[in-house]
């Protein structure tokens, strides 16, 4: 057992913010999961979706621990976050497989940079809700045989990336924005934390990975 | 320890049937959380869709133990089962929970009924995939509480529940069709198994929950 850590503004905005970002991850990978090209990965794709609804409940039974409805803790995030899905619906599985690999894998860079200015329990919480391996090697080994398959999709899917990081950051603005300051001064005070280093390093991370998968940057 | 079972095509046929029909649902439960009048309820039918997939893995599993893929066992009932959620789409969310309730409830009776004429382990495994009642238990909540809103409803959701079932019946035999024979022995020559009875007791168990959720039949 851990001391009991008192509701602050900033926890709760972040387990909202994470929470809804589960809970959309899962309807839009649930959606996508049509686009694959046969049962075996359709299946695949719904499957990682579940794992996003099942860290959903975990977040939100925390909120409701913490005193806080999970709808109240959600609601100012609804629209930046439905707004990045709105504006990058995948066309086809090349797109669904490289969405899930370069989002999953920026919110867990992010999620482990935020993690060590919370207290746990919601500090382990938060480790616990990243992403499995298994699933980032699932859609980059899908993206890398869409690529063998056909050369040219290399370039398309770069560039479907880069658009993916971009909708992304400029959400991630609007999120700020949206912020009632304490999610925000939680990010930027955390131990060590300097916002310019935290972009750097999600920035390097996100490189490495798109040249794994055969993408440029 | 249960003695092996030797794979055989009808019980190869059934858990192909019982694994699509949960990747299905899965997909069209997902998809129907947008309808949805809040976060809370739009995460609990997404819980409701990701136990449907992790019943999916289970059974997919299964036919990969008796060496047979999963997409070779359910290809045959893609084109009635997707037929069924096509023609079945909720307009709104009292009827996302309507369906939700009666399709959950008759595919669990007749998996029950069937289960009766398979042997271990997939006597077992049948059993495992019936629904939780904690599910049912909500989706009659929200019946009820959209009836109460507003009385009317519950004609438009009474006819809805029949046009749900007229489908399922239909497609059952464009299944049946489907059926390469096994399967249809299967659930025929099953222990006492007469098909006459097996749609009375579906029928009654049907009326009985129409009636507990406000509905009529």
């Amino acid at each position: 057992m851990s001391a009991p850590t008192p509701p602050g503004d900033a926890v709760v905005d972040l387990l909202g913010l994470v929470a809804l970002g589960e809970l959309l991850a899962f309807e839009r990978m649930a959606a996508d999961a049509r686009l694959a090209p046969d049962l075996r990965r359709r299946a695949a794709l719904g499957e990682m979706a579940a794992a996003e609804i099942a860290n959903y409940r975990r977040l939100a039974d925390r909120l409701g621990v913490l005193g806080v409805l999970p709808d109240d803790a959600m609601a100012a995030y609804v629209e930046p976050l439905q707004a990045y899905h709105d504006s990058t619906e995948p066309r086809d599985w090349a797109e669904v497989v490289t969405k899930a690999y370069v989002g999953d894998a920026i919110t867990d860079d992010f999620l482990r940079e935020i993690a060590g200015a919370l207290r746990e329990p919601d500090r382990q919480l938060v480790l616990d809700v990243l992403h499995e391996s298994r699933y980032a090697e699932f859609a980059a080994a899908e993206i890398r045989l869409a690529i063998s398959a056909d050369p040219k999709v290399a370039g398309r899917l770069s560039m479907w990336a880069r658009r993916l990081v971009g909708e992304a950051l400029s959400q991630a603005g609007r999120v700020a924005a949206a912020d009632r300051g304490a999610l925000t001064t939680l990010i930027t005070q955390g131990e060590q934390m300097d916002v310019a280093g935290l972009f750097r390093r999600l920035t390097t991370a996100h490189t490495a990975r798109m040249a794994a998968a055969g993408l440029n940057n």
